[in-house]
């Protein structure tokens, strides 16, 4: 080994500035698969933002493609994105080849964002990622559908192109990247509490007894709070998928079916047609007031919570909460996550607010493509 | 322009696999500055860590230096970094000397952790980034000491390497970046409200009025709660400071004499030796009654609030809050921040949790680490 003074000698004492500036400049061709209600919000933020990102941060926004669910147009169709897109440019969707387009000769930087509600989307996830586009999606199939297809994708990230999802779980609030921080500088996961849907934090905080509960799944619905079909919400499965993807970042390879979800729509209303749910939406008073009686013995509240633990055991259901627990004092349709830890054992680590939304989720969306471009940066 | 039609036959229909894996191996020198409480933690995080990074992402970790205010060692010194260092290992610390080593030739990514309390270190920091070595801190003295030497560090960052803070507010909490993907995904900032010192949490969560508010500092200060001068948590300016550095992040010029910081430090107690200071906490007694007297008048509590408004106005003081404010309901020593935006403007974007401690405070730094970390990875 060389002596540490030689070593030493051989170094400037001033250190010299670099002589040019490392060029940070780099492009990112974008597709967008699923221009819906997420998709177009997020198109508009990025639109909105692609001049600052080149001036402040170097990096070019090519945004070379859009595919709806039958029809998709290309950048070469209309070079001029924010033009009002005439029908005439666009073709029909085909995925290989709206891949293979934005992709380009495989020498630039590529992106799919996958805004689409589709299951067989999240299908081509391994196959973009082996070929080097990076995929950014706030939709929960791919994480918390087959274990299998998530490990191909887990496997196909491994090689360079990086696959990104903070806004499957509470849209734009920082969770999946604060758990991944938090395992990544070796803190060990003891337990996730969370209220993962809005509209069952609404119907929760509002429900005190003085008006039934159908009611307030019926005002709900009216404001639009809830799903088109209330039963999306009220079943728990959307939240189950929201824990089933926090364990896997974990590395628990948990699936659906090993959550215990406790689903607030009786067995005999499952499968009827939706406006005979909604005209039998009474059958759940008499279940919940038993409920909110039982909480109210307690002195407590009741809320609809997820949990996880380090023992693996999930759970969605109704609970009852003392006033002191930071779940009761949540606003009105907001989520919260908070983690437990080894380093935040005492007093875990809590993410609190709105969790849905068209503009928040694109905001998690694009937070998630920042992300990803950062790290294109080559050093020179 | 070239037909759509043409550019597209071009393309491969099915994406082909990348030929080979991109390899992601890379090799980041790391030399730390003050290997004080957290200093020291988290060169044990960071050892504990080093064969996973290396394994799960190829990140190999190369901790070369260590320097305190005298002394430093160089790990041509000692390259078992595990093995306890003899004391004849260490030489004077010389900071440039320190750089220059942890630097090397200039190819390799280095990196300097400044864990130091240390003024002049942060006045480093703008040719330690000009010369290419990025900097990572949890100290506050950079960020919301002089407007000009921050201005420098910025403009110093812009050439390719970094400089990263998280643990400047609230340790490991994820505040700083989440304030930062707010903005750079074009949301506008309205307000930061935020309780930034977990001493002052505690004391008023405490103060009640049965026991005396010097009671409970005295509490506070025989459990490690407060600073050894329990004034450096009474004044607020450490709180300030936090605030100070959230509003340079919003893009807002501001310094420390900007933030009206009310001190819960009578003028007369300021200027006296601890000793004497510790002797007369008393004095502090019937101020502090008096506000509380207020607060139960209002049937609110008495919390210590920092805020930052859209107008530019900053605050430190105690405040009446209602039960239904989030801040009312926190647990003991925790801090809390809350961002209000364009897009969060109903319910706002909040974190909470442990805002200090030598264990969160590494992580938040250790995290910082991995995300320049992810940076350096060139595309192949």
């Amino acid at each position: 080994m060389e002596s540490c003074a030689s070593l030493i000698a051989e170094q400037p004492h001033r250190l010299p500035p670099l002589q040019a500036a490392t060029s940070r400049r780099r492009t990112l061709a974008v597709g967008l698969i699923g221009p819906g209600r997420v998709g177009s919000v997020l198109l508009a933020q990025l639109r909105a933002a692609q001049e600052r990102l080149l001036r402040d941060a170097g990096l070019e926004l090519k945004l070379c493609g859009v595919a709806a669910s039958r029809r998709m147009w290309l950048d070469c169709d209309d070079p001029e994105l924010n033009a009002q897109h005439d029908a005439q440019t666009w073709r029909p969707t085909d995925l290989e080849q709206f891949a293979a387009y934005v992709r380009g000769d495989g020498q630039r930087h590529a992106m799919l964002i996958d805004c689409s509600a589709n299951d067989a989307v999240a299908s081509n996830y391994p196959y973009w990622l082996a070929a080097g586009v990076h995929v950014v999606t706030p939709n929960k199939l791919a994480n918390s559908g087959p274990l299998s297809r998530w490990q191909a994708i887990l496997a196909a990230s491994q090689h360079g192109a990086r696959f990104r999802y903070e806004a499957t779980v509470c849209a734009g609030l920082p969770v999946v990247q604060t758990l991944r921080d938090l395992l990544d500088t070796g803190d060990q996961l003891l337990s996730v509490e969370g209220m993962f849907s809005g509209t069952l934090a609404w119907l929760c905080c509002h429900y005190d007894g003085k008006r039934p509960f159908s009611a307030l799944v019926r005002e709900a619905h009216a404001l639009g709070y809830t799903e088109p079909d209330p039963r999306e919400d009220l079943s728990g499965i959307d939240v189950a998928r929201k824990l089933v993807i926090l364990a896997r970042e974990a590395g628990w390879p948990m699936s659906l079916h090993d959550v215990a979800v406790e689903s607030l729509v009786p067995p005999t209303l499952v499968h009827v047609p939706l406006d005979e749910f909604m005209a039998r939406l009474d059958e759940l008073d008499a279940p919940m007031a038993a409920r909110l009686a039982e909480a109210q013995a307690e002195r407590g509240v009741l809320r609809h919570v997820a949990s996880l633990d380090h023992n693996g055991r999930a759970q969605v259901r109704l609970q009852v909460l003392q006033a002191s627990h930071p779940f009761a004092h949540t606003r009105l349709t907001d989520n919260i996550v908070q983690f437990r830890t080894q380093r935040y054992r005492d007093n875990p680590l809590l993410v609190q607010g709105p969790g849905a939304g068209p503009e928040v989720t694109a905001a998690g969306v694009f937070a998630d493509l920042l992300r990803i471009a950062e790290s294109l940066e080559a050093r020179a």
